[in-house]
């Protein structure tokens, strides 16, 4: 694959920006897996947090190299956050990194992407610090590649925009039960059904289901 | 201007989507205005619904074409809500149509668009209706132009996102002073606080501003 390299000062140009950049982050060599994860750019650093029990946190506590996917398609992010999505929703792309070890060589890395995403960027692992319940890890963005299909921009739609944010809401419900995040998820649904794509009134039903399997572990 | 023509069953590949796109709508073929509105794609409709007493209201009640522009710059959604974009934010472009009347030749329009928004689709106005306090127009897309600067797609920004959401709820708190406006900005503000960009919380501080105004008109 030719993907663009990035350099550093020109992040923004790869669709990152500061604050918190929400993107479907891909692991596993072996087994591919995706989850909705925010990349933090703060202070000058570009760094994950990643919760102890996830996959992912599995997966980079050992692999280097991941992609962040960009998606317009709120089915992969509710999915990928409350289930694993199927192997056919990923491809494998491979691309050459300087060898560390033989500068003079190039060494070749495979990393899962989503098959049907816009575009994604490859980031690889620097540094790791480990919390009790987490494990912080610094990442330098090697390159990025966007497909044609979104060659022009999208007007905003608060409906996909909540899909993201209940989302959110429901998997902390999912660790605390605390009845605060359905009313969040509650005004939310409000927007998607009002602004919202049909698939993201799917995605809202997608949800909602959850919500109700959620609610009866406690029960 | 060079732009891409639009066939209707594209409007996807213009960043149209179904349900509500939120766009700046600059109007006005003497004194640029902007606003932010959203355009409503429903059961096949494509339309607008203007509320009596704002600009493009009165500037769409006879003119026939006008811009809807994407850009991620928080400032310009929020200014453009609640003041009047100085002259330096517009500029005029000009694209040829088929003429009505002289289907042989076509005629040169010219509509205000951003001067650094990312892109734009420009409408024409078709039907009007009018209710007591709306007027609603069915609109069709005639051609699109994105800048280069968004060639890439970019990354979710909850932070982003909640500033839309909190400019929605604060034009209705202007209109209406009731409280419940005033929670769910505290609740967008979090959000923009965690994950937005240094501009987002700049457009967080001007909300901010404006609602102690608005505030202050009830005392």
């Amino acid at each position: 694959m030719k993907c663009i390299p990035i350099i550093r000062s020109e992040l923004k140009n790869h669709g990152i920006t500061e604050g918190i950049s929400e993107m479907i982050v891909t692991t596993g060599f072996e087994h591919p897996n995706a989850a909705p994860i925010g990349i933090i750019w703060k202070n000058d650093r570009l760094f994950l947090r990643l919760f102890k029990g996830s996959r992912t946190y599995r997966n980079l506590e050992h692999e280097n190299f991941f992609a962040g996917n960009i998606t317009s398609n709120p089915l992969v992010y509710v999915r990928s956050a409350f289930t694993d999505l199927s192997r056919s929703n990923f491809v494998y792309i491979s691309f050459e990194i300087p060898d560390a070890s033989d500068p003079e060589n190039v060494k070749q890395v495979d990393v899962p992407v989503l098959s049907n995403g816009d575009g994604f960027v490859i980031f690889q692992c620097m540094q790791r610090k480990y919390s009790e319940n987490a494990l912080f890890i610094d990442v330098c963005p090697v390159c990025s590649k966007m497909t044609a299909r979104s060659a022009f921009g999208t007007f905003i739609n608060r409906g996909f925009n909540s899909v993201i944010d209940a989302t959110v809401h429901l998997t902390r419900y999912r660790e605390t039960h605390d009845p605060k995040y359905i009313e969040l998820i509650r005004y939310h649904q409000g927007i998607i059904q009002r602004c919202g794509r049909p698939e993201d009134k799917e995605a809202l039903l997608f949800l909602k289901k959850k919500l109700i399997e959620f609610s009866e572990e406690t029960l």
